[in-house]
């Protein structure tokens, strides 16, 4: 590759991750099951603090079909994403942000979690995929503070 | 075009998209509706659910200066829009993302609506536009997931 | 530079400053303080709208340091900081965003302060830089509004 073929593919493998990480929210509000898992790895993983632990595309689906789940989208969420910081390693890459979730009351959204999340994701023929997500609830703990740290490489 | 004009071209469409969607909130919030309005095509529309559906500069420009408007601005207002999903299509392109209205209140901020927001967007001389944008409420109804749906393409 | 180069280089501008601004919120919360100071330029400033006003990495430093800081850490706290509508202007650039304070509580997250937000940011030999960020708090007065539209350029 060219110089400027390598800057241009960096950066198109940043956009692809922005794609990656703002397509989530939408797909677990929607009820789009297949169009969620579909962002991991068929080995992928997806932890969530509080919740549980689910290796591989099926338990991941299992956990958006859940009653908890179903719950929420039919009484109103919005899973809240914000925009990550993103460090590429050649065709690894890791990236952090928020995840909030709130919910729809008769008194206006009510935000009930907020997470900070690791994502680690991998170049593969069917572009950037989630190999591992990581969501550590933002309860004051040190485990929070230490997902952050070691997303930032400080 | 050579194959690397083609990808640098769509990175800037996928960025130039993020500068229209980013412009709306801080535009809506400092009462700078000329800027706001500007986003949009001359025969643009905007529909707000529960709110009304406007076409053209001119009826969008009466939503931001009616009462309803002004008053959340002078209360104290933050139109936080998420970054969007983007779907380019060459000259057209669908964005989804998240739009939450938060009040300033004596009692820190409170989030009055959250909706999840389709635009249409073209591409026109004066770069890209809205054609259309389309917010609905996420307050557990179909039409919600229908529309994530729709602009996930699933 | 060629065309394509400059196209390039200003893409590679836009993305090393949501870099910069993404990176803010993970750093503060996870008690990086080097992390987030180490965005500045060395005599970079920050004006927090009813905080203070901070000059050098070191007064940015002691602010994050501050028992209020520490206080919101260890409660559990999340920055969460919009998408920035970006401006360069070849080595210079205004970035307007959003931030978000919010803190974990018995009865899930409050959001106490919602800001409008300012970056200047310079390129320097170490990339982009923020020369200066001002926090105006959403409150409802013509000072929220104003740094609004100074950032937009209306």
């Amino acid at each position: 590759m060219t110089d400027i073929e390598e800057r241009v593919r960096r950066i198109e493998d940043q956009l692809a991750i922005y794609q990656v990480v703002s397509r989530y929210g939408p797909a677990a509000d929607a009820g789009a099951t297949q169009a969620a898992v579909d962002l991991w790895q068929a080995e992928g993983s997806y932890e969530v603090d509080g919740v549980g632990s689910f290796t591989g595309q099926d338990e991941i689906a299992g956990l958006l079909e859940s009653e908890l789940h179903q719950n929420y989208i039919h009484q109103g969420s919005a899973h809240l994403l914000s925009f990550p910081h993103v460090m590429l390693n050649g065709d690894k890459a890791t990236a952090i942000n928020y995840a909030q979730l709130a919910l729809c009351t008769k008194d206006g959204f009510r935000t009930i979690r907020i997470v900070a999340s690791r994502w680690e994701l991998v170049r593969t023929k069917q572009g950037w995929q989630v190999a591992s997500r990581t969501n550590v609830l933002l309860d004051g703990s040190q485990a929070g503070r230490d997902l952050l740290k070691r997303g930032l490489r400080v």
